[in-house]
């Protein structure tokens, strides 16, 4: 059962790579899917991603450098195109066809990297998940991170797609009272891609970091509105109103709490992840303190799912078939893990031989 | 052969788990025989101790905290009591009877916390070892310490058991001369439920640590009695006199050298164990100092054992199936390892389905 | 095939095992070929290698120290001479036959130690490869490192035969143009016990290392002559005499550069091995300063090749039986690979039974 240990890899899909500002330095190792790949921008700007590995002796081309016609070997000089094909051989003119690395469908597309993991065939950009607010830093100022986190990827969207652990997880900062959490009024549904849930805490008392970001000075309608799109996006918009301004009926409304948080999970191995997350700051957006502020708070919060995960992670992998038991407040999840398993297995049944 | 390598686990045991001032904090994780255990102090004081895994997503419950009723789980706030009984599931009512983690009796005596590795049934606190040097601190003062060391757990009472290494090992604390050792006067017997010895070395130059402590000017009657208590407790009483107060007659006299020590050895994996250790000032009681340098004097007498070990159990680990070769000094030890067997043979032939 | 992937050990053959120096402390512990060995310097001064191995209970024997007849045990006191025999056992008279370590031939000779891994019968002296370098150090003043590397024995050997990396992984130091070295004229000729070539770059420009060592002005005629002798030696002499000085007639003229390397490679695992060096300052031999500069110029060097030889490393044994793509700058590192594999086939055929 896939929603008890390690999920499997789903291939053919868009993973989040990197951050596009991940390649500034031109050159960027990283591992997916077991995977040793190395991205790179090229003498135009366009990004190519191939495997980490010269066909020649082996070398890891992410020690080598970009050159005018792509990426050159750090070794003995190889210089390989964003296709993978070799383009020069020092010492020789005739390149044997055998000359050629591995390479993998790459798109930049709203700050993001993507790659895609398996058939080149069925690449339809298309399918990108779509994140506007990357493209409005004016109204959403945000920051990003890259956390490396050991933690199955599936395992990360459990977390993402439960929020019953914010009381107890989370006391110091997002938290606060846990019941409010648990007897918060929720409704969850099933999407076309992925599945989506709202809770609504009515009348609350704001939590520290609202407080900070907005200066409620009294009790609040809040939300939190998660939507995971498989196999490894959620969108995330926290916010809250001032009691009596109508949050249920119209939630676009100026002076409260909003932040949008995107979050990119992508398999590094079976049970090693990146964490890929942006904190757009929804509600002082004229002040560049309160974004990185915003990115301070939300920090630490991350880090202690991490650190709790981890411990869950390790417990697992060493008991991967003792059962597991459900509770009430597993619901968000359940219908996550169930559109993540409805994609694998279409994807094992058109394709067979792919499954693992 | 269990005297060559690494020694099975002995399961229908106390095994000491920490000394009680571990759990001041309330929560204490320690792995013993490969389980991940949790000890805690619940609210009223008493010492309880689960698996370190909730049976609802399997984070480990060493990263929660101690709550009225129970132990409760950082991740979602599922709370157990000692019996590992779940008592509160967050967001619902009923509590189905499979919400329960593994539990083991737990007993705090005597500074110490044992628990109790095999059939719960059978779990006799009756058995547990009686040290009532730590119930009388004013006339034995004593500090105690816990080392983590890579060593299988018997193979760390081979270590006790055999003082001829006392000269080669510790020639710059406790060692004094080689070949006094070697050649002394041993008395060796088994016991009911273990093995003891006493050595003696009449006549002999006091060591550093011995005129330190008990400021000894001439030559002294030394003697050095271990007693192993199966499977993982050695009582050691180090002493000496001025030659010519009959020692050999009555070691219970004032103004010499008394050094009461404790062993307590648990194993943690195979190759891995908890050495505690405490170590009592029978000699100058009223001065806290003297207290304070025995256990300077001792613990860098045991990391000298500790790190021959370690790069003896990487030997032995690296070719378990290969012979050793016993020598004469070995006597005692052999005592010790036949004491062990019996104990593990009588534990395989009651419940042969527990034998690993 | 072995020009791909690990090589195996070959078993009778001459290793270094250190440097003389590493000796001075009296006891050394290394592992060669997976065997733990200690390597100690008696009483006499002579050198002895056995087994870090006690036969009594496994402690190392590195822990010990050197005694009057031998090396003693650290834990017990067994003492054993250079033929691995126990000529001491504490606490008895009698010393059983099988109280006896296994030992290796070994040789100090030249500033290296030598060490023998195959049949004691075939261990021949005059086999041990030749450096005079080290016999005259006035003329050929020199320092020595001992580098750990994570790379196979045979693939650093690959390296070193193997020029064309010059230009792209010594960029900052010794490569200079890539061209020139790709585009040099090079002779290569297998010898009686390895391979051998020397590269020609004429009428070139100095490269910034070889300013510095001998002043040059103007443009060079440089060469690099290596001589692999199998299994684990390369003798290198890199000089450049001004244009004009007839270099190819006559190298050993006085104002150049000369710089004498000598690179010993032994395997401590199947992918990981010990590279010592020494180099050779023969261009201003009054000058310890040029001495040490020169050490401090080769030393960055070696690192940058062992950075991306380990990273080759993990790629080769993360798939072992992908194949490799062979291009024409090969050329020597294929005549030393060749080399290898007849000594290698020659030792199977004549032993099948010590085949790996």
């Amino acid at each position: 059962m896939s929603d008890k240990v390690n999920a499997p890899f789903l291939r053919n899909a868009w993973y989040q790579a990197a951050w596009q500002e991940e390649l500034d330095s031109g050159i960027l190792a990283r591992t997916i899917m077991n995977e040793p790949l190395v991205f790179f921008r090229d003498a135009d700007g366009k990004v190519g991603c191939v495997e980490d590995r010269c066909c020649h002796r082996g070398a890891p081309l992410s020690h080598g450098k970009v050159v005018e016609n792509g990426l050159q070997c750090g070794y003995h000089g190889l210089v390989f195109n964003a296709q993978g094909k070799c383009v020069e051989i020092p010492g020789q003119d005739n390149i044997p066809p055998a000359a050629q690395v591995r390479s993998r469908p790459v798109v930049q597309r709203q700050e993001f990297i993507w790659v895609w993991m398996g058939d080149p065939a069925l690449a339809d950009e298309s399918k990108i998940v779509d994140y506007p607010i990357h493209d409005d830093p004016k109204k959403y100022p945000h920051r990003k991170a890259t956390m490396p986190i050991k933690i199955n990827y599936i395992m990360m969207i459990d977390n993402l797609m439960d929020l019953t652990h914010l009381g107890y997880v989370h006391t110091k900062t997002i938290g606060g009272n846990p019941k409010a959490h648990v007897n918060a009024d929720m409704e969850t549904a099933r999407t076309e891609n992925g599945a989506r849930y709202i809770r609504w805490m009515m009348d609350a008392l704001p939590p520290p970091t609202y407080v900070k970001g907005a200066g409620f000075k009294g009790r609040i309608d809040r939300w939190q509105e998660f939507e995971y799109i498989v196999p490894g996006s959620v969108r995330q918009w926290s916010g809250a109103l001032d009691v009596g301004r109508g949050a249920r009926e119209n939630r676009e409304q100026d002076g409260g709490f909003h932040l949008m948080l995107y979050h990119g999970i992508t398999p590094e191995t079976e049970n090693t992840s990146f964490y890929f997350w942006s904190a757009a700051n929804g509600y002082r957006q004229d002040e560049p303190n309160a974004t990185e502020e915003l990115y301070q708070e939300v920090y630490p919060t991350f880090v202690e799912d991490v650190v709790i995960m981890e411990g869950q992670q390790a417990r697992l992998d060493a008991e991967p078939d003792r059962p597991l038991l459900a509770i009430k407040a597993d619901n968000a999840l359940t219908h996550a893990r169930r559109a993540f398993q409805k994609a694998l297995d279409e994807e094992r049944a058109s394709m067979p031989q792919a499954a693992e």
